[in-house]
């Protein structure tokens, strides 16, 4: 039997979000690895073995899959959202390049899922209606001033900008070090989102501007999206605003 | 009977990857409203009308939705992909903005779904796997000049760079001129994806560099994705490469 290892999006918290894809090859899948709290999310299934790590253990998990799946079995690893976004499909990509050429011959299927910053802005209308960019604000992984210069190169252009972990607890003061930058080049009245925990029980969504964003509690669990100056809040009485940016610049076309 | 309005998102053109959600929201719908390609992805239900119109009618599209909403219904309007991703949620919320205060009463809800970039790069690997955005290149809706500086910011920054619409029969240029604008600011040897028709029975994807991919065809249908000076190509003999964007950025952290 020829070994197989998939990498399963789950999507945010809400199972009304696992596609019909994801849960078929979670279905058929021998093992599976990942972060623990994304396990807890997966239904047990006889014959399955589980194998939940700590959330800093991509590479190392990714390479217990892979050498798994070397042994002809049918691995799953699974990522919350989408496996491509910051998260584990790149990790497994990196360990099958610096591994043995047996990692090259295996079937790998990516399977793709509802990214955070997809939910966040469900919640609250279309803030990513026009461009956009998605950044990750830890520091772990790049030197905290390329991370300056890519979120002024962002809003100095006119994207709307989605902020991946914006805040852990060894990371407590990067969001607002990037609410500061970010000020330099943007109005004050600039659409802030905070969405935590989206489809789970504790989900929280505010909506603020970014004069008054440092204030708003962020965890490992909130994403971030901060708008352009296209960005548009429409209040609504007696329910939340609507926050959406424009597909059109200027009143350009259409 | 309080009227509602869903935006769902369809995802991509595979039936599995229609989220469960969108499914249960599309079968209580009293009317549904889409570009007619999209709507003829819905199964038809009994009972349930179906207003298919034209691709380039999204604002009067959006203000039929919410006038008919507004008697009552609870009226669903489809888009491909994600509904906020340079889709119908944005022009939704415009016209709500726009429109008549009763228009402002209505239930609102956007049901995310998979985005054209997500599912592309699950075909590759993970060529979004660090900092990204995501940039249409349809002139009809912000000015050519605009464009170009969110290319040149996006590459200059290291920004992977997703383009939505690339190419249309009133706008067969554009996509050879970022080609060529993106090469004075990456290397030759940038990896470039094109995927078209992802999850339908004519889907292509091509694993291309900058330097050439100005050869390859591409149509409304097409997604490509460029990446930055990070983006790797994994060569496996008998297999379509993998192209991934590391984790971490010139060997920082973990």
């Amino acid at each position: 039997m020829s070994g197989r290892l998939a990498v399963i999006g789950l999507g945010p918290g809400d199972a009304r979000w696992l596609t019909p894809e994801a849960d078929a090859v979670l279905a058929t899948a021998e093992a599976i690895y990942g972060y623990g709290a994304y396990l807890d999310r997966v239904p047990t299934r006889p014959g399955q073995a589980r194998h939940p790590s700590d959330n800093r253990e991509e590479g190392a998990r990714a390479a217990a899959a892979l050498s798994h799946a070397a042994q002809g079995a049918h691995v799953a690893v699974v990522s919350g959202g989408d496996p491509g976004v910051f998260a584990m499909a790149a990790a497994v990509c990196a360990e099958i390049e610096a591994g043995p050429q047996a990692w090259r011959e295996l079937d790998i299927a990516i399977v793709p899922g509802i990214t955070a910053m997809l939910a966040v802005a469900a919640r609250v209308g279309a803030p990513l209606g026009h461009d956009f960019c998605a950044i990750s604000l830890s520091d772990n992984l790049k030197p905290w001033e390329m991370i300056e210069r890519r979120l002024e190169a962002a809003a100095g252009a006119g994207f709307v900008i989605a902020l991946y972990n914006p805040v852990s607890r060894l990371r407590p003061w990067q969001l607002g070090a990037a609410f500061e930058r970010l000020g330099r080049l943007l109005p004050a009245s600039t659409p802030v989102i905070f969405g935590r925990a989206i489809g789970r029980e504790d989900e929280r969504v505010e909506v603020t501007t970014l004069s008054t964003a440092k204030v708003i509690a962020a965890d490992m669990a909130t994403l971030v999206i901060v708008g352009s100056v296209e960005t548009r809040i429409i209040a609504r009485e007696g329910r939340t605003p609507l926050v959406y940016t424009p597909r059109a610049v200027g009143g350009a076309g259409l």
